[in-house]
């Protein structure tokens, strides 16, 4: 099992130094007192240590063991179901819940650092309370009260998760495929039908009832995605004080054999007459899942920053110790056989890139989840639409780049492993198969390339682009840089100059070649990846560097600027090629048809 | 189980087209008889039936159940026995075989056809023949003639297997770190103890007896790689008749447990006094290893152009089959309530990659293994050195870059699978838990690197290079191009020019900075192999459009030539990236000391 401890003194880096928490959180009523360093540092503590002593020892236990389904009954691996109880007795579920349901009331950035931490330590684990807060959020936002009451106040306890159940075997990313039926009954419940597969935590034994979302159709329901509602199917009907009654008709007909996340439940759902009551309009069940799946691809997003830091950990814990050749430009350790190989430049090159990831990655998704909370929080119509605006920006880059770089970075970690990356007991390579979900689920890479050139870029004519580079300005005006931050800003100022004029380009294709746009899409989702991992590394070498002349002896801060170096120096160069690649030719990627893709 | 045929077409088309086969064998008498087109595609059906028949259903089968021990007794899984004497009495193991000993004496490009097929069909399987094939280019090539009569026979037959033993736990790369210990008894023997890690096909049921090629210290030996010497061990002694005898002291102590190819025994070998002969000089075991290694290494690559077949094979029939959305410039399919997905532009692009690395790698494999069979079989000793030149710096080239490609490749079958990708049975997640081995053995991508950059291109001064090039300049002086061709010759022109430069400025900073050198090896292994892919795209384009204006309707050049195009305009620019980070400044690479990688 690969070497991890909580990387706190980073998080503490991004909540303090770059968010300014406490001033941000100060400006909102419901957050002024919550988001506190000491309360925020108190929780992250205990979350550290559930993480690191309770669900790290069952992370390669829950690989191997997985989850086992008789009759409909899902057993998950050997302390899962402890584990959780301690999860609710520390009140985990409760802390982003609407306070009049008993929740904490706490803003997404607290539970998104906690949720890095649990991703890091057990990935399967971590996806039972991931998918519960999917549930919670879409209950929170659309549902009756008379719903909140029955459950969100058991979602939020946590004594009942829930699930999102969505996906069927031939409607994936294309929802408006879906057949699953909802017909009405007198009393004013539905009657699901259908089968739903890839549900995630679909069924389990940590909770005493589980409470499915469910997308359906109601009978004469228009074709294709206007025509899907959503409703509220619990595991257990509830009688009329809320308490469990008998089992609602869904039931687990089979487990998925995946490549990982073997210790989550994957499930096929049958629904034969399950009572499900509507929530939300008519109809307009997807636009109502838009807030839920914005929370799952930023949920995403963490998962991929969880295995670049892990993937970071192991690999760099190896490094140190494992011997192999000598240094290149000389001996190193005289002393034994060989010198260790984190001296090697290949070595270092993929450890750095790792490093560079993960804390880009930490620094990018909490800096998100600020938008989610002033979205939330404001009350000023300008600051809301700024921050939904960044949101529906950022949001696909996240999910997309930093999964990608997860799966690029537990890579690398198996490569400084050697052959003993491909060994289940090193835990390398269970990292590579539990993160190569999280460019798959909740829209692959490629569509949220395709959402994030077509529907936001060119959707807004540009506009959402030029809100975040407007701020990325304002950022290089009042930052000038010394020696050391110099190269960096103006490395930056480039990036961000060719990140526009690309954009320009594709928004002239529009009316001439729209297959040019598409071609250029995952290309383009890469390019913006890197060019906001400049802002945000720029920022934070400005911020260590301005400690460092303040006289700062806290070896920290000269390492976030050596590592912001190695981001200009040796990362950002890849944006030549996604620029190469967003304006070449596309002739080619049309030009045959599928009967001559292959001759046998 | 993804779907699978052999190319056979466009194995067909590298042999004839691409090499000239018959042409270029005929001026050896060992080969002129045996490399007709006849009896070539004779074999390659006879292979391709046997694969798809026997090996291709065993192989989800073998990733399942794995292979088991007890007692140092291993099990293959349910029909890997069968198949492998199926494999026996069609001939195969002898095929390359020296003729003295019972061999076929084929020349290695139809061995390397076939094994890309086995490799495609079961890689697992495919490693049993595979390291056969080392322990038998071994003995061949250091054996005496008592050691060949007495082993390479029953190697050659098939009736035996063969392995090769040299990591141990704590020496991959750097085997002069090996402790396992050989002392002479009187008869002339020696015994061997030590322990062996990684020893794929090390034991199993297939065969009579394992011959073991084992790399071990003789007393007082020099310290590191200069006191290494090389010894036959086999499973079972031999009687006086050449007969087996009683076990020999070599048990299997336990199979690894790993990401992939489960239905590959990797064992961990005790040696307690095992009984062993020396093959080769004392204390030159690296340098007779070299041989294998160079062979092991192609077969390596082998399997990454396996990779990329399958996995592009398997994408390509969901992509036709599977609806999702309509394509962005208008509706495809008007009958159907989506389009199929080959129509967006994300799928094609991962598809058109999949086929450029899959027919590209297949070009670089057969073109690199004429050159083995070259040096084995010219007596001219201007061309024997000439084809050893390109083999020392091919190699490496194409070990590295084709099993990146397959892992690449893989990736995109199951990102165009979407979340179908990472369940088991549709086969996607196996070809990429798989490939995931061959970045790693025999010699890492990042070793390879350095292989390359220092000991191949630096060792020889740039030599090495020009040679190929010039190869690739005089085909540019002999192909001047029409309008399709031109821009890709062009372009092809370019990338050597550059490959040249870069390679020049890199020797020059050996004298002042080789730190430089080793952050540039792994930039610098990826810009040759897309460089030498370019040369071989161009080729094969050349060919095909000579073919089309010769009057051909054969569909296949059309499409040859598209996908040329696809790889100039669509994947080159790769190599923009690559060049940047070769010259790119590398100080934030060495900045950091170990301590500072770090802070909890």
């Amino acid at each position: 099992m690969p070497s991890y401890t909580s990387p706190l003194r980073d998080i503490n880096f991004v909540f303090k130094d770059l968010l300014g928490f406490e001033k941000l959180y100060a400006k909102y009523p419901q957050s002024k007192d919550k988001m506190t360093s000491e309360i925020v540092e108190q929780y992250l503590e205990v979350a550290s240590d559930f993480c690191e002593n309770e669900l790290l020892p069952l992370n390669a236990i829950g690989d191997q063991q997985g989850c086992k389904v008789q009759n409909g009954i899902v057993t998950t691996p050997d302390g899962f179901k402890e584990a959780y109880q301690k999860y609710v007795e520390l009140g985990f579920p409760s802390l982003t819940g609407n306070e009049e349901y008993g929740g904490q009331g706490f803003p997404s950035l607290l539970w998104i650092a906690i949720s890095e931490i649990l991703t890091s330590t057990n990935w399967a684990w971590g996806m039972y309370p991931g998918l519960s807060h999917g549930a919670m959020s879409t209950i929170e936002s659309h549902g009756t009260d008379e719903q909140k009451e029955k459950y969100l106040t058991n979602l939020i306890s946590g004594i009942w998760t829930g699930t999102m159940c969505l996906t069927e075997s031939h409607a994936g990313s294309d929802l408006g495929l879906i057949r699953t039926k909802a017909v009405p009954n007198q009393d004013g419940s539905y009657s699901i039908t259908g089968e739903k597969i890839f549900i995630s935590a679909g069924e389990h034994d940590l909770s005493e009832n589980i409470i499915h979302i469910v997308l359906a159709r109601l009978p004469d329901a228009p074709l294709g995605t206007k025509g899907i509602s959503l409703f509220i199917v619990p595991k257990f009907n509830l009688d009329t004080d809320g308490n469990i009654a008998e089992r609602n008709g869904v039931v687990c007909s089979a487990l998925e054999h995946k490549m990982g996340i073997h210790g989550n439940a994957t499930c096929v759902l049958n629904f034969d007459n399950a009572k499900g009551f509507l929530i939300g309009p008519e109809n307009r069940g997807l636009n109502c899942m838009f807030t839920f799946m914005n929370a799952a691809r930023i949920g995403t997003a963490i998962q991929g920053l969880a295995a670049s830091e892990t993937a970071y950990q192991g690999a760099l814990t190896y490094a140190k110790e494992r011997l192999a050749m000598r240094s290149i430009s000389g001996i190193k350790n005289p002393d034994l056989p060989a010198d260790p190989i984190i001296v090697h430049a290949p070595v270092r090159n993929m450890l750095l890139t790792q490093k560079v990831f993960a804390e880009g990655s930490r620094a990018l998704a909490y800096y998100l989840s600020t938008y989610v909370d002033i979205a939330d929080l404001s009350t000023d119509e300008l600051e809301q639409k700024n921050a939904e605006d960044k949101l529906a920006l950022l949001t696909p880059i996240a999910k997309a780049f930093m999964t990608e770089l997860g799966v690029e970075s537990a890579k690398h970690g198996m490569q400084v492993f050697g052959g003993h990356g491909y060994i289940s007991e090193h835990g390398m390579e269970q990292i590579a198969r539990d993160v190569r979900i999280s460019t798959l689920y909740e829209g692959t890479t490629e569509i949220q390339a395709v959402d994030l050139l077509v529907r936001k870029i060119i959707g807004s004519k540009g506009n959402l682009l030029l809100l975040l580079t407007d701020e990325i300005k304002n950022f290089l005006n009042m930052n000038q840089g010394n020696n050391i931050t110099q190269p960096m800003l103006s490395k930056l100022e480039q990036v961000v100059n060719q990140w526009i004029d690309l954009t320009e380009d594709l928004q002239n294709k529009v009316t001439n070649n729209l297959d040019e746009v598409g071609a250029a899409a995952v290309d383009y989702l890469y390019f913006s990846g890197y060019a906001v991992f400049a802002y945000l590394w720029a920022k934070m070498a400005v911020i260590a560097q301005e400690k460092i002349e303040q006289g700062t002896k806290d070896e920290f801060y000269f390492a976030k600027v050596s590592t912001a170096q190695f981001y200009f120096e040796r990362i950002l160069p890849r944006t030549l090629m996604h620029a190469a690649l967003i304006q070449a030719n596309s002739d080619s990627l049309y030009s045959l048809s599928p009967e001559l893709f292959k001759f046998d």
